[in-house]
C-alpha cells in the first residue's frame, strides 16, 4: 500500500536498467530531489593510452549522477547538452565520486553541475549539464 | 629501417593501450594528421535506463576519435574541455561512427569537432573539444 | 499583396529592434533559412584591457548572427546554451564577420555553429549554440 | 613607496582600459584573488529583438567579471573557452550583477563559474569559463 516517491522509483529504475553502472562497477551512493551521488573505483580497464582514467570513464560516471538528479522529480529527462573541464588525472585504485546538483529547474529544461572528486576531495572534473524535460512521462515508464 | 610517422605511432600506441576501445568494442577506422574515425556497434550493455545508447557510450567513442586526432601530430595532447549536444538516440544493433576534425591548431591548444553518426549518416551527437598540447613529449612515451 | 517570407520578416524585425546592432555598428550581410552573416569593424570602443577586441564584442556579433539564423524559420527561438572558443585576437580597424550555420533542427531545439573570421579569412572564434524553439509565436510578434 | 597588490593593479588597469565597461555602463563592485563582482543597469540600448536584455549584454558583463577574476593573481590570463546557459530574461531598468568565482587554478589554465543575477537574487545566466594563463606577463603590461 506504500506509495513510492519519484526519487525512489527513479533510483530503482536506473539502478536496474542503466547498463554502464555494471560495465564500470558504479555504486549509487544517494539520490534526493535534484541531486545524486555515484562512485566507482578506477581499474586497469578504465584507462586511456596515457595510463590515466579515461575521459569516457569520468563522463560515464558523471552522466549516471546527472541522469539520477534530472529524473528525480518524476518527469523523464534526457541530456541535451553537457560540457566538462578535465582538471586532474585519476589513477588505478582510486575511488572517484560524482556529485550532481541542480542549479536551475525550468519547465522544459533543467541545469546541473556535476563535480567529480577523488578520495582526497580534489576536484578532477567539473561539468555543466542541461537536461530536456518531457512533460508526460517518467523514465520508469521506459524499458 | 623504416621511420614511422607520428600518425602511425599514435595509432599503434592508442590502439594498444586505450582500454575503452576493448571495453566498448570500438574499431579505429582511420587516422590522419588532425583527424580520426572510430566506430562501434551498440549492444545491450551500452544502454541507459531509457533503453537508448548511453551518453557515456557516445562520449567514450568520440573521446577516442578526439585522442587520436589531437595526438596525431606527435605532441602529447590531453582533453581540457569538451562539450556535446545529444541530438538523436541510437539503438541496439546500430553501427555508430565518430569523426574528429581539426578546427584550429595552436601552439598550446587545439580545437576539434567530433560528429557521431549512425549507419544512415544521421547526426546523433556533435562535440566541440579543446586539447591541451604538451611541448616535450608524445603519448607514445607513456605507459 | 505580396506575402513576406519568414526570413524577410525576421531580418526586418531584428534589424529594427536588436539594439546591439546599433551599439556596435553591425551590418547584416545576409540571412537565409537556418543561416546568417553579420559583420562589423572593430573600433577603439570595442576593446578589452589587453588592447584586443573584447570577448563581449565577438560574442555580441555572433549572437546576432545566431538570432537571425535560429529565428529564420518563423518560430521564435531564444539562446539556451552557447559555448565559444577564442582562437585569435582581432585589432582596431579590422572587419570581422560572423557566419551562423544550422547543424540540426529539431522540434524544440536547434543547434548552430557560428564562425567569426577576420578579413583574411582567419578563424577568430568558434561557437556551438543551442536555441530553444517556441511552437506558437514568432520573434516578429515581440516588441 | 607603497607596493600595490596584483588585485589592485589589475582592477585599476581593467577599470581604465576595458572599453565595454563604459559602453555598457558597468560598475566594478569588488575584486579579490580569484573572484570579482561587476554590475550594471539594463537600458533600452542593451536589448535584443524580443525586448529582453541581449545575450551579448549579459555575456559582456560576465566577461568583465571573469577577466578581473582570472587576472587577479598577477599573471595575464585570456579567455580560452566560455559556455553559458541563459535561464531567465532581464528587462529594462533591472540592475544585474555578475559574480565570478574560481573553481580551479592550474599552472597554464584556470576554471571559473560566473553567475549573473537580478536584484531579487534570481539566477539569470550561469557561465563556465576557462582562462589561459601566460607565465611571464601581467595584463597591466598591456596598452
Amino acid at each position: 500500500m506504500s506509495e513510492r516517491s519519484p526519487v525512489e522509483m527513479v533510483r530503482e529504475h536506473i539502478s536496474a536498467h542503466d547498463k554502464l553502472i555494471g560495465l564500470f562497477g558504479m555504486e549509487i551512493v544517494g539520490v534526493s530531489p535534484g541531486s545524486a551521488e555515484v562512485s566507482m573505483v578506477v581499474k586497469e580497464e578504465h584507462l586511456n593510452a596515457a595510463g590515466l582514467c579515461h575521459g569516457g570513464t569520468i563522463f560515464s560516471l558523471a552522466d549516471v549522477a546527472f541522469a539520477l538528479a534530472c529524473n528525480s522529480h518524476g518527469n523523464m529527462a534526457l541530456a541535451l547538452e553537457v560540457s566538462v573541464n578535465f582538471l586532474r588525472p585519476a589513477k588505478v585504485g582510486e575511488a572517484i565520486t560524482a556529485t550532481a546538483s541542480e542549479l536551475n529547474l525550468g519547465k522544459s529544461t533543467g541545469l546541473y553541475s556535476i563535480e567529480v572528486r577523488n578520495g582526497d576531495g580534489k576536484l578532477l572534473a567539473f561539468f555543466k549539464a542541461t537536461a530536456f524535460r518531457f512533460q508526460d512521462r517518467s523514465v520508469a515508464d521506459c524499458g
